[in-house]
């Protein structure tokens, strides 16, 4: 018996492929959905179904929705001057927990990566354009990851927003609020340094 | 829009409350599933379903089975004058794996924890005693956690076991295979002095 009987092993094999899930993680939750009601781990087999079959990309903007539109583009008191680019649906969800932005949004569904052999065309890059100038947007705000495909991927598309008569922007690199200095590497120390800001007393 | 929609929600949620999996994981997972090819979501969403459905529990050692009695059981060539108590299914896993074991098993299916109000009661243990009456068993290898919760069990089950006329033995603690002194805790570098052996030059 090195491995588990057969719908044991077939679940530990179908978690193990998750992302964030080694084998042991796998085999926990496979015996955690052992012991559960089973009405519980019905739940959670149906939630997977749900998603497949009614989640779909919105048309306009590219973030999760229900068929059709998502939640933000169809909000009426949504601020269609502002677009904000954002990698990931789920950055949206990031962007919206801060309260402080009210625009609407575009995904683009990933970042450039050459090496990966990811384009502008596997980006939703020409339906940003398309938006820029066919909506009244008079702000750009380039949200993606402040990492080295994220940068690229803002520096990418400012060069190509910028001709277009609009302000284009981008989020702030610095020390997270509640960091310490001695703790901050000298690459955010330094961006923290560059974008300073004059206090207003 | 402070959380997902509908379905999104429900499998974030739902994937939130299997063990080990914190908010982040659960929506990482989510986005993950909402990327994947549609059949490689239904064969997980299928797996859990098949585990609920098929896997019980050996009426005999209450290892883990599909129906009736568990792999171990049914296999013959197992030698049923031993018998290797475990909390967990899983532990037999563990047991296997190491290839130095070729008895019976038998799962308490827990440990006494008292706090958790967890007794004699709610573990498989007069199942364990019925077992030892019945089977020809000469050795009772008790392999329970080496945990405050584990040792007690192991107490318990040697008390009631040594005046059965058998054998009754305990898992040796002690410094694991390639640790190190100068990181062992001193409870683990007593035990391994404790239970120190004699090298046979």
């Amino acid at each position: 018996m090195a491995v588990f009987s057969g719908p044991l092993q077939a679940l530990i094999d179908e978690l193990g492929r998750l992302p964030g899930i080694g084998p042991k993680s796998a085999q926990r939750i496979t015996f955690h959905l052992l012991k559960v009601a089973p009405e519980d781990a019905l739940r959670l087999s149906e939630a997977i179904v749900a998603v497949k079959e009614r989640i779909t990309l919105c048309t306009r903007c590219f973030n999760v929705a229900e068929g059709g539109l998502c939640a933000v583009c169809l909000d009426e008191r949504r601020d269609g001057t502002k677009l904000c680019v954002v990698e990931d649906p789920r950055d949206i969800a990031s962007v919206e927990k801060t309260g402080e932005y009210s625009g609407r949004y575009h995904v683009l569904q990933g970042a450039l990566n050459p090496i990966e052999g990811i384009g502008p065309e596997q980006l939703r890059v020409r339906e940003l354009l398309v938006r820029v100038e066919d909506e009244s947007v008079t702000e750009v705000i380039l949200c993606t990851n402040p990492n080295l495909e994220g940068e690229t991927t803002a520096m990418y598309l400012a060069r190509l927003l910028g001709p277009m008569g609009l302000t284009v922007t981008r989020i702030a690199s610095g020390l997270p609020v509640g960091g310490d200095l001695e703790y901050a590497d000298e690459l955010t120390l330094g961006r923290a340094l560059e974008g300073r800001r004059v206090i207003e007393a």
